[in-house]
């Protein structure tokens, strides 16, 4: 029986496992700082890639970006009492600005009349913002995105998937109407959803929140949600229509073509390193982790075999012809990002390390190759079996197709997952309870008669509806929640 | 007489002008939190060229981006007692951690036990992590780098050039030996250089601080210094050699080759955008902005000229394809990039809109221009001229070559200014008062014995040493603060 590359199986622990895997990833690590973690060089290549793909797409939709302050005056943020009723429990809030010597010691001085919100996120200060902007309808729409850190306050941290800071990007739009707004809503959902699905290759079901899990302020939440490995899902981002709130809050008003004073219509939308957790959770196996070729920093590593002393110069050599080769090949719209790993001191255990890193190919070069001309390939999610020994024009001439091939792979294998996991028919409470308390359970797919009453019974089961799926059957049935006769279909699950 | 399109010239009022610039270009304003400016769409495009240029230097000189906490905690910035001074007048410092509803307010709650630092710079929680990765000589050297936002109190903010929230890039590396800590130190200093000089068109003095002007904590600071169009110094970069400072306040230790335990040397360096204000302050003229080719988001800048409403058409059809062929031409090692800008209902203003934001090249394209298969050109140096009539053909093959021109006369330009107001031979105190107090004052190229005392006579005036420069003459002379033999020569200058 093969070994596994971790010391701990998704079976064994999955909590353990998913902090197993990014140790043995190197992907970041838990700072001195409560709550707040280091993302550490292979952690934030795959974030950097992933802000050049989703960046690219935004502002192929017409958004610019942007930087507004980390600060929010307290009563600014209290303009808009819903939201911060929402974000009242977990705000860092910075009261002084400096440090004063008393009795031979630095004490904390220069008290701030206007306490500061280091931001959750950013409706109110960018709203204001919005207010200056805005005068007539020719300002409209405003399309804006930044890309910044934030701040929520969490009682029980863990990595990527709920830290106190993270780093994520914000959309902020305002337009003359509703319908425009909604459109806005919906095209950065959809926006999201190729992006995960198609670049993180994360199966996704795509919905709308119920009245209950709205984002404080919100007309309306949509969201898009996936799920892990251990059945939970993961609302992987969302995106508001935030209606008339925030304008009225904060006073973005426009003259419209008739002249008649209007409220602009806001947005916002976002998603963040949480992704990175969903992926780790939705991707990696007992060796480690498992990288989306589009999202791997490096998608190609090749590995000198440096046995035999004298060749060495010849393996590297050859090493760095490959890598020129593959540089050159085309994966979608980019080139292949191959690299060569030159051993610092003892190699032993080096493929293993690749293997835990997730890169979708690991190749390795030795003396015996020089001869034949050949290269030995192993496609990551295939580490245990023999490396396939291949000439190298065949590898660089397929290389490409392998990433494709792989990347599909890991889009079908996610969504069997998923599907295998998810029931329908489940007609009550009672099957509900029996289901969410087995380990296997997944998504249940049921009806819902939207009384927010009813969500009440499903928190004591520790479970959520997750979304109304905007792909609805019609089809009536009995809500398996009030018993009562219903057309909406709702996914129910645990999640994080 | 030319009327310019700012509202103030340089020599009306420098700082007003510097303002006009700002708002002319819509590069940034001010936001209703005290000393934060917003960054907006083209400003912020401008600092993403900058990033994307000298992070692939970063890259190219072995580093790789990390992230770490915004926040630390009180008692760890306090480790290293002369760095904690440095910053302790200009410390953001979060106090509690949520609101809690009281007699129906909400009031501040959760009081943190150890209060937490808006990290200024980050060489305390950065070491912290270092003495965790480090163990063995084989750990070293780490070399990292962090894009983020950090947080300096300002008493007398001003866009750009001091805000109490700025962005910047940090590196942080850690060495074997003080030899190989100096040599990073120097090369991160020359990478700043070349991309100041090179790319933004800046001429550069380089050099070291004396020591009372070191960052605190470090052994030795080396920085690039500009001059801005009213004579005073920016200083544009610094790169410190820190010593064993904080390895020995972090425990930052490894066991050598020897098997010896060794405290690590470390270097740290930064630029900000700080930077955008400096190239505003050199290239800018009294119609706005001027932007380095390199650094333009948009380079060449296509305007429809739509009187004639029955050739609109076609007139967009031309923008466009001019665009498309000028996107497909090389300037350095990119691809130019042209826009076309349609207006949005009156066009009128709309060529010196884009004058004041800087655009290298602006272009129209009429229905006149149609038939003779012309373009009508202005190269942005020369805004009041008549604009050159081109054939389509000659432009597009010249593109590249215009813009060289100009990246070329920028650099120029702000050198001459420079030479222009620098000077020497000024061998005494009062000579110095009496330069310093013109209006026309720049840098003084003086000698100077290195009493660290003899400072205090220059601040009196409001003048410090701005570097040692790294070429000197070696000459001896007369010190100019103390009227010793000296042979350092020194650069003095008023500064930002």
């Amino acid at each position: 029986m093969k070994k596994n590359a971790l010391p701990i199986t998704r079976k064994e622990d999955f909590a353990e496992w998913y902090q197993a895997v990014i140790k043995g990833a190197d992907l970041a690590e838990n700072s001195g700082v409560r709550g707040c973690m280091i993302i550490k060089p292979w952690g934030y290549a795959i974030w950097e890639r992933m802000q050049k793909l989703l960046d690219g797409k935004i502002k192929a939709t017409g958004h610019e970006n942007c930087y507004f302050p980390i600060f929010i005056p307290l009563d600014l943020f209290e303009k808009e009492a819903e939201h911060i009723q929402g974000f009242a429990k977990e705000m860092a809030i910075v009261t002084h600005h400096r440090l004063e010597e008393k009795d031979g010691k630095l004490q904390i001085a220069g008290k701030l009349e206007i306490p500061l919100v280091v931001r959750p996120t950013s409706e109110t200060v960018i709203s204001e913002a919005f207010s200056r902007w805005v005068s007539s309808y020719r300002d409209l729409p405003i399309k804006i995105n930044q890309w910044a850190n934030v701040v929520r306050w969490e009682m029980r941290p863990r990595m990527f998937l709920r830290t106190a800071e993270f780093l994520w990007q914000e959309g902020h739009t305002a337009h003359e109407s509703q319908v425009e707004a909604e459109e806005e809503t919906l095209q950065m959902l959809e926006v999201y959803r190729t992006f995960v699905e198609d670049e993180m290759c994360i199966p996704l079901i795509v919905g709308k929140k119920s009245p209950s899990e709205r984002f404080p302020g919100a007309v309306e939440t949509y969201c898009i949600e996936a799920m892990m490995q251990d059945g939970k899902a993961l609302q992987a981002g969302t995106s508001h229509y935030l209606g008339q709130t925030f304008s009225k809050a904060s006073g973005i008003k426009f003259q419209d073509k008739d002249g008649v004073l209007q409220y602009a219509h806001t947005t916002s939308w976002g998603v963040s390193t949480r992704l990175i957790g969903g992926m780790i959770m939705t991707h990696s196996d007992d060796d480690g982790l498992r990288l989306p070729p589009k999202i791997a920093p490096r998608q190609i590593v090749i590995l000198p075999v440096l046995k035999n002393q004298d060749k060495t110069d010849e393996v590297l050599e050859a090493c760095k012809a490959l890598k020129d080769r593959l540089d050159n090949c085309s994966f979608g719209f980019e080139n292949i990002r191959a690299s060569v790993e030159i051993p610092k001191g003892d190699d032993r255990g080096r493929y293993w390390d690749w293997v835990r890193k997730g890169v979708p190919i690991i190749c390795e070069v030795g003396p015996r190759d020089l001869e034949n001309d050949t290269v030995a390939v192993a496609v990551r999610d295939k580490v245990g079996d023999k490396k396939k020994i291949l000439k190298v024009d065949e590898f660089v001439k397929t290389a490409g197709n392998i990433l494709g091939e792989y990347e599909k792979e890991l889009l079908r294998a996610a969504k069997a997952y998923r599907d295998e996991r998810t029931v329908t028919g489940l007609s009550d409470l009672a099957a509900l309870r029996e289901y969410f308390e087995k380990n296997e359970s997944g998504f249940a797919m049921v009806k819902w008669s939207e009384d927010s009453e009813s969500e009440e019974s499903l928190k004591q089961m520790g479970v959520t509806i997750r979304c109304l799926p905007l792909i609805q059957s019609g089809q009536e049935g009995i809500c398996a929640l009030t018993g009562k006769r219903a057309t909406i279909d709702v996914v129910l699950a645990k999640s994080y």
